[in-house]
């Protein structure tokens, strides 16, 4: 029998999937948003991902039902545990990537690292974090932010008054502002009977909060590689999440790893692995979330960089640009996500992977030179 | 522009495509002879390839129209090329792999090396034929065949009355049965305006006319992959080939490369290119046909073995059998093709690499074994 993954949400990450199912013959279907979603060809059927009936239906005929982002409200949610669909992950997992407060908690409480954090109702709470940590903090909405978003930098206590009027009882969490080396991110993949697999720890460039670059494995790290992996394989077991779990992380100065986010599905750190690794994020995913034996995440090169390529105001597509780029780097492998391009959006990306840490970064670095916006 | 790249017909080939076709950003749509065929999933038309106006009511939105197989007929072939459509490989090309007695007249004409043959028409040719060489032949029809099917060894000189009989005019190819020491197989892809690359010279192993297992590189080649990577290349050349070239070729006792076959699509012996090669033998034919820059056919470790997986009386799929292969083989790649498994059908393959031959080989038969019919 063909497994039959169901997949809501129809953006990029849903559509990477695409591969490897057809590659295992592993059946794949995407809820999307919308006609011509990233992963329109895998689409059977569009909708709302907030409304349970739609959601109901879209599941009926699936053996699993899986996510290209976290937004599904826990109602929806539970109406499919309810009806009897395994989800992976599952509600109780994701409920800690919905909230960054519920983050914060579940993960002091079981004693990960973090960086200090408190959550805030008013001016007065806000004043009283910033004089405990220097003047400076960061002031994340609990819910909804992506790629920077609902993130704020503040240095005043009346700077996230407007927030603070929309937040209403739930608060804002206020948390240090850590001052890092650089950010690193340890991906891994657990299934629900228990297997957990790492990838090597990678090392990631966030520019105005977007992923700009991954850098795989994290260079110089020394012990860091194995206290990460140790550290995302306690959290994947003890929050119970299913698939691929993503633990962004802070090198910070003093030599504090910390965790700064956490993500349920593939993660844009990952995309290399689809090029770099024996088994890419996306495999990987389908296979755990159908509690399928997990595949070796061993690199296949000594270095893998990943470059992300954003959208322009010309609203140029990758393809336009082939011709020349791939006549230059004809060992770079480059990801067009098949999107309407728009300043800022995450169109595609390229991956180049070698021996010489400088040459291969050089390489990806001027395969992406030629999507620049 | 997202370029849209048609396929006519809808077999493994085709659905090996849709991978690349989804990372690159081209628009890949099927013409499949079936509904559920293998590539189902990127199928946009269900219809009869022999037919014209199927054919070409189905190439009206698409940029370029290549193909899964060889069976187009020629006068389809030309109405496309009489409306304007790109078609890759051409028709003057694909005549040279629909028919074999126009292949070692168009093979022996630019003088590359193949076994000797003649066209028979009756018991007394093929008798004369016999006698020239030592009492044994290969006797072939001339269209249809694949797969060892077509083609068959005669000691006498009525064992091939029936396919005389059935074969009229154009009479049957008959060829030496050339002593070999192995069968090795060298792809090279072609792009419109000339560029060509080459992937390293394999050694492919047949079971019943089938492909049972191929090694890349073909081990101890001493210069053969010089001498087969230039003829391959004069080929594709010579022929004007647009898209993947198939050589299939024997290693004779006595030391002479001689040509067996041409296939002129993506092939089987090239499977192994999808995870040992940095670009993956699909991806390049859907380069190659949209005339853009060819990747970088270069290995991605010292040894990539390929087994095919056959299906068998039971009926079961691949993935029935996941949960013990996929836990046993961690670091082998699982393609099923999504078909109905039927005794001897191709519904899959295995790839292992590695650097030790024997480890990989020993990895890739071991894996194939859970699927044994």
């Amino acid at each position: 029998m063909c497994p039959v993954v169901g997949v809501i949400g129809g953006g990029q990450l849903a559509r990477m999937m695409v591969p490897p199912a057809l590659e295992l013959g592993v059946e794949i279907r995407v809820l999307a948003e919308v006609e011509g979603a990233s992963a329109a060809l895998a689409a059977t059927a569009i909708g709302d991902y907030t409304d349970a009936a739609t959601v109901l239906a879209f599941a009926r005929d699936v053996d699993v039902v899986t996510f290209d982002h976290e937004h599904v409200p826990q109602s929806v949610l539970g109406a499919l545990v309810d009806a009897g669909h395994a989800v992976h992950p599952g509600p109780d997992a994701l409920s800690v990537a919905q909230d960054k407060i519920v983050m914060r908690e579940r993960l002091t409480a079981m004693g990960a690292p973090v960086p200090d954090w408190s959550v805030v109702h008013d001016a007065e709470g806000l004043a009283a974090f910033l004089d405990d940590h220097g003047g400076r903090a960061v002031v994340k909405t609990p819910r909804g932010g992506y790629d920077g978003k609902g993130v704020r930098v503040v240095s005043g206590s009346r700077d996230a008054d407007d927030w603070l009027a929309a937040a209403g009882e739930r608060g804002l969490l206020v948390e240090e502002l850590v001052d890092f080396r650089r950010e690193l991110a340890q991906l891994v993949a657990r299934r629900p009977s228990g297997e957990v697999r790492a990838w090597p720890l990678v090392e990631t460039v966030q520019r105005d909060g977007v992923c700009a670059e991954v850098f795989a494995p994290a260079p110089s790290a020394g012990s860091l590689p194995a206290e990460a992996g140790a550290l995302a394989q306690r959290i994947a077991t003890q929050l119970g999440v299913t698939g691929v779990l993503a633990v962004e992380l802070f090198e910070a100065t003093d030599g504090r790893l910390l965790v700064n986010e956490l993500a349920m599905r593939p993660h844009n750190t990952g995309h290399w692995t689809i090029d770099g690794s024996i088994t890419s994020q996306f495999e990987q995913h389908l296979r755990a979330v159908l509690d399928l034996p997990l595949g070796d995440p061993s690199p296949t090169a000594p270095w893998a960089i990943m470059v992300n390529i954003l959208g322009g105001p010309t609203g140029a597509t990758m393809p336009d640009r082939y011709p020349m780029a791939l006549a230059s780097h004809p060992g770079v492998k480059f990801h067009s996500y098949g999107k309407q391009s728009r300043p800022g959006r995450k169109v595609g990306h390229v991956t180049a992977t070698g021996t010489d840490l400088d040459d291969t970064r050089a390489m990806a670095r001027g395969a992406a030179q030629f999507f620049e916006p």
